[in-house]
């Protein structure tokens, strides 16, 4: 499956704290052997997330990180809901998951309500529930509850077959540079990547197990 | 100034690493009052990338980090040229740069064909040149090599009047809602970040400093 994650948050756009939480989604995915096609990272206004989301929706699945929470400026459950076209609802089960943190009832109709149709997913580690709204999940943006409501999600998405291997090469990449194009030229159904560190190159192989081996073996050849 | 930051490599989507260029850019840009309206993160393919600076080019600037080097998947170049509608030409002084590190013809010939009518930015760390065409700025995706030719073109752009103060409240955010939220409405002018912590909370005030001062005063009152 082809995925985009959409990371909102003013926070990002100012360099204040790095994009940790779309590394671990990215990751996650590719460990199963699904790609990730998009990041982005949008302010927190809602025609901006609308856009973005939008575009977005040509890929299978898209996961929103960020902008759940009670403040002026948590705008995502507004936007996914704008971009499906889609009512915002105070839903009986957010309702129920964010009264288990606070009885504030500024913060409980903020963040309980939701786009209609949505599924409630349960945070286990902060207020804002997480919630899947059609090919669209919102999780919250602090890291811990990011992870809580999205590995409870990602379950459900299929393992498929993927292998990886990397081999680091000493040296610099200009040294191998035929050679490498060489086996990229023979080898079109294996994803060879290759990143330079100082010192030397790690090169991942990506694909069919066995296709994956014998293009190591050739380039290693 | 409205920058866009696009960050090419597969190695991001896969999460094998974080996006700190990204965020060195962002913050860079930030302290100087400027702001960062999108990060994007792409595959090393020339569609997806030309695809992105299309859209992207209504913003001011866009600074473009990898995909320079010399492999079959350094494709950056010839994305921004299509994206322009410019041809890919062997660059006299792109050639001269990367033959301080180099000879090797496969390397020369691929690092040193950039748009044409671009700027060629010297790169003192490694082999792949920067370069600006347009208002897009190409700069490797080296940590390295991508700080040291970006301070070398970040010069050129104003530094802005900005002030930022930043707030630490212990608590929660749900304990100073109300009082956040109406020094939001009565301020308008001043863009006010909430950032949880585990036991606290961030805000951060931004705008012209008299504003901040007295939206901060009116916050602790």
């Amino acid at each position: 499956m082809k995925f985009a994650i959409v990371s909102v948050g003013n926070e990002l756009l100012r360099g204040d704290i790095v994009n940790d939480n779309a590394k671990y989604i990215a990751q996650k995915l590719a460990a199963l052997g699904h790609s990730v096609e998009r990041i982005v990272v949008v302010p927190d206004r809602v025609d901006d997330i609308v856009e973005e989301l939008r575009r977005l929706l040509k890929y299978d699945f898209i996961f929103v990180t960020g902008g759940l929470g009670a403040t002026h400026d948590d705008v995502t459950a507004e936007a996914i809901a704008k971009a499906l076209n889609r009512s915002l609802v105070l839903d009986e089960k957010a309702v129920k998951q964010v009264k288990r943190w606070t009885d504030k009832k500024e913060v409980v109709e903020k963040v309980a309500k939701i786009p209609a149709e949505s599924e409630v997913i349960q945070n286990d580690v902060g207020v804002a529930p997480a919630f899947i709204t059609g090919k669209i999940a919102a999780l919250p943006g602090v890291p811990a509850e990011m992870r809580d409501t999205f590995e409870k999600i990602v379950k459900r998405f299929e393992k498929l077959e993927v292998y990886e291997e990397d081999v680091i090469v000493e040296g610099k990449e200009e040294d191998f540079l035929e050679k490498l194009n060489s086996v990229v030229r023979k080898f079109p159904d294996v994803e060879i990547g290759s990143y330079p560190k100082p010192g030397y190159v790690v090169l991942k192989f990506r694909g069919k197990k066995e296709r994956v081996l014998e293009a190591k073996r050739e380039f290693l050849s």
